[in-house]
């Protein structure tokens, strides 16, 4: 049975939609869930989508998809520039990582234009808002098919 | 009703008073509870003090604040050089916000000279102890005062 | 009529499938073309898709789709570090702006993490090789009916 | 008798209230005046305010302020991020120091991000306006009465 | 009647024509008075013009323009690389602004690069001597007649 | 026979007047033509005006002044920030040379701050638009007479 | 009765001998318990032994070997880089600290070259793998005891 | 048949021996071209010696040395500095590479000590004039020589 | 008649004797005077002794002692480390300056370490307290002697 | 037989013991010759102790050591912190390396935080002083064992 | 009759040809110094071939050159990075001086890109091994004679 | 009997007075050698005076003073830039250091500004020539019987 993919989500994520939506746009997480699973159900895959504030439950969940996921999504917000411990989490998984970000960092404050996920990830989507998420899905099953087919 | 001023303490501040006085004080955290608590009841203001050694606690206490409370006091310790979550936190929060911290951290190590919580904060008092927290509290008060003032 | 889409490909990109294919994978320019135009035919979009190792042609077909393209997807290759040029022109046309970048570029030289072309983009896709290109193409798509939606 | 607070107020401190008063509020200096002297005098102190535009004055005053004041209460404006001067002024003045800044120089131009004042105050208050001052003369009221109850 | 264009020079301006004449040529300061003052009556204005080597005094004398001037020329010469004050008083001063340096300082050492003064600038002429005072006030001229012909 | 003053635009630059107008300004680039025309005639010096988007094409045109132009006035726009090229191309010509950009660069991005260009120029002007150019033309006009008084 | 030495182990830790052991070996952190224990059974010394994700558990487990642990042992991982909260932990902590790193951190990239932790240790061992671990109890023991042997 | 060598020039070097001789030598370009065609062909090789101010000519120009030249000895001149272009062209040439300065860059402005060039090099060779290119093709036949002297 | 000596100095000295004496020593400014007053006499010179807080007046007496005196001996103190224009005051001076600090700038805080006057002295001495001034005096003397005998 | 255990000894550690006890300890050279030696015999090796001066010398020793030691246990001291030198010997031989440090230099002025001596070693141990060099003796008598294990 | 050309190398280079072979290559030092003899005999120049591990014996062999040689080529191997005494032994020979390394620098780490030999050498030649220090051979005996036949 | 005062010179000072005079002056190190030994006997001491190139030798013969020697005069020349073991040396004396340099090194360039010996001298001349070492015997002669008068 195909794994799904897992779709994790970082510090204040949960207040997407309520505030600061010129930054962030108008949708929610429980949104975001619903576009993202209908999506991964056309290519036959689940999903498993959560959202902490913790920086260590990140790393928990990373880990816990180790054995699984068949990939990971991840969106790590504000630990996205300052978590080492989750990069090393992903370095640690031998998955298809795949980072969005809702808004484009890199127009934003200097300090949110470095992201230690980067360096764990194979591609990255940011700024594109709830498509971005979509697009991720994508991205990770061709990578999950992608992997499949070069295993002997 | 009013609501209460949340006061939100970061990592190894529940040690105040039992090591490195010389840098910290001599007041305790129990002390501190009850001299803002004096201090906001005369101006009408019931507090909700807390104190955690985990970042996204904070990050939580922050967001519950969003519809619990009448203004943010934190003295976010070690995190405040560090963590661009409680920065986001607090951006996400349309409350008075009022950083405190116990030592004058410009004195001291170079890594304690920046604090990502001003960048959210509309007042900073550094360096005055325990009385900086009651001034914390006139600050606090004041600042939902005006903001009532201005409100239609 | 619905103005094509432009996809701008920047200098030793028509070295694609040749060469460096650990780094830039296995398909040609043409390949990238082909997936391109049948992705944006089937959201009823034509595409212009070019290739130039100069600045300055960068510059001035950016220009001249202010007139002619509903939105500019451009991989500035190496251009994306170092010309202002092409942010200016980017920063000049009022379209929607996609840049996609084949390789993952932060898990490279450090000279290749900053892109100019991103602070005048609208989203960012990269590291998904030739899939990242067509994902580029749903997000041009997606921001072109967007913008008709948002328009009196 | 008790020596008075010297309040201490640098360059361009004088247009207070007649320009820029989205940054620096609506109170003239003359305000400050008044509302630093009342809540100074039910502490039981008199002041001393005053305002220059010349960093030499301000250290010939800080020099007074050895042998005449109490407590010293400095807003250095510009001259806080440039003048070492000043910083050695304090430094040899062995007197409780209070820095105020009116507007949260934090959130302001990276080059109002540092003072040298905040290496030889007691405390720091920025960002709070008006009732920054006064919640200054309570700091160095307190600061006063603490180096009393210490001296043998 | 019509306020006069303020022309203010910065500290060592005094010597100008007595030293250094390959770097600041061979005018006096009493020339470029003349000659600022012949330009700007050919445009039906008057000039006061001065130069101090106090930081503090210029900072006094750009205040004193916004009540009597109908714009500042300003050579800060030194102080335009460390003065923050300087450049807070023109922040303050809501005249046309014309920076003028009779030498090319970016030909010059590092830390002649950058001024404090250009941030507050409208325009900025610098390396073209004696003449650079006329085009200054030319460019005055302009700014104040541009105004005019916006204010209803 | 008097040689012409060649006066160089770079990127972007034949897009003013229709984007971008309150950095770049109103005025067009065959309005900066006839301007600087106009203003060049007045002095006896006829002008030759070109815009490209081409780096090395202002190289071109630069080592062609040196043969036929008295004078080389230029605004690089981008490539002012990034071109040691047309520094070189500048350093080997022996004429006069007055850099001008329209907008006040130093209060825009920094990346924008620093020009190559004006470590060739004898003069930079900064931030005066349209009126810019005319003064730009007198400067290397009264350059060019100033280095034929000096001649034997 | 002489208290345990505490063993502290940080973030992904527990992936230990499954993953990346050509950096980390092929000890897991069963066998660096097993081992430690052993050590220091041999000196005298019970152990605890732990290991978290979470930066604020580390934070409150150092807090606790303030009165249950005679030496606290560290391998902070990836927080070691990052964390001043635990860096403060340790030093309200009056006990002998010994950091540890399995791999030789200054042989990785930049980022990992620097530790806060070791500002608050007495002695950091790195690169030596699960030995390292028994160097580290060897170390404690000593400092206990040297420690015993000065006091009254 | 034995291919040629490509004899790459960037900007302004067709200005040399006319202007600063002092830094750049009294040789022409011409002259450099009869040189370098004479040591080659002293060795059995022709060459291919081109010169432009043109960065994506350079760029097209190494692209075709990939099918046409044995080695390419590349003086890029300014765009050394700055050009990823160029460094990507000759990344994807798998032919030897040699680069080479007449004057000694080192001794230069600090922005030309370091050429993006020297990555892709097999050897460089500095400041040591006309000479320096007659090196680079001694350097060149041999890079090729002991690559067929490899190859099986 | 021989011209005196100038003996120029900063900020803060009028207070030396009497307050940080571990950094700066016992000796008055008085006792400064006296001395030197007494080295040059034993050399046939008179001296000037002054000191002041004001950055500009430093500037005015450098520029005075052009026509008086025959050298300058200047302890900017903490304008040392800001003030460009004493530096220019002092460029502009033709005649031997030495530059005095009593205390070792290099062992104190890094912004002390560099001086914008050394760039204007011909020597420079440090840390030696009182006695560092009648260095000074010794090695002004010999300098306006040396230069005697080198005058036709 | 069993090759002995170089342990080399840099610049001023023959004035251990006598100097500066409360950084380095109280324990000599020669104490630490006893004790490793001692400790070395333990596991069946010899070891050779020597001290040096000069950077030279160490390079010579660690040269020597690829012929007759069995491992090399290195405090290069000052030089740690400068020498290139040093750190390409030890790249150049194919032993076990372990670096010491008596003192944490961490904790130490900055200058001291990197050692390129580092890149070279298999492990690295600072701040337990003389044990240090005993931990460091099984550490190097551990990696020898490890390797020999593993060789064919 | 001619003197000789010194040929000095640095420290490690004894160890050529038998270590690290992928980065300096198969030839020994004696291979080297056969190859320039031989070179430099063609030209009519005996050559001293030396190496060292001291920084100061190539400081001294530097000064020996002064008189006794003609022309000095170095490969000052590691202390070409960090040696301010070679560079100033260099400065102070007035003879034509070679750089020459085995390795090309600028692509290895970043400390090695940097030379201070260069800065007081004639050219400098990297990367192309062996042949290297034939083609600095070469380019000494051109530089010597070009002085040659400058002199009078 | 009283010890002598050691004066110790580093790299390249054995050349002085036969190169690079308009740098460093005319004097040998002979006459260094009989004016300090004139001087430094007038006050009643002895002299050991010594140069060399070693860094390794300068650190003995630091060493030796600590035996034999009053007071410690260094010029290290070169040395002063790079050498930390020269710093740990002369901090291990506990004897007055008066480090001196003959020409002005804050007048060249950048990497001669900072000296590490600074960090452990008390008083440091620079700039003066000959002279200076004049001086520095003056002021090492002072620090002895400064430290006498103050002995017990």
């Amino acid at each position: 049975m195909t794994k799904p993919i897992y779709i994790l989500n970082g510090p204040n994520l949960n207040l997407l939609g309520t505030r600061q939506t010129p930054i962030y746009g108008a949708a929610t997480l429980a949104d975001l869930d619903a576009r993202t699973s209908a999506r991964a159900k056309g290519a036959g895959f689940a999903t498993v989508f959560r959202q902490t504030n913790r920086e260590g439950e990140l790393v928990d969940w990373i880990q816990e998809a180790r054995e699984r996921a068949s990939a990971v999504i991840v969106n790590a917000a504000a630990y996205s520039h300052t978590s080492i411990a989750i990069l090393d989490a992903l370095l640690a998984v031998d998955l298809p990582v795949v980072e969005v970000h809702l808004s484009n960092i890199h127009r934003r404050e200097t300090f949110r234009h470095h992201s230690y996920v980067s360096a764990a990830a194979d591609g990255v989507i940011v700024g594109l808002g709830a498509q971005g998420y979509e697009l991720a899905v994508d991205a990770a099953v061709a990578l999950v098919q992608s992997r499949a087919a070069k295993a002997p």
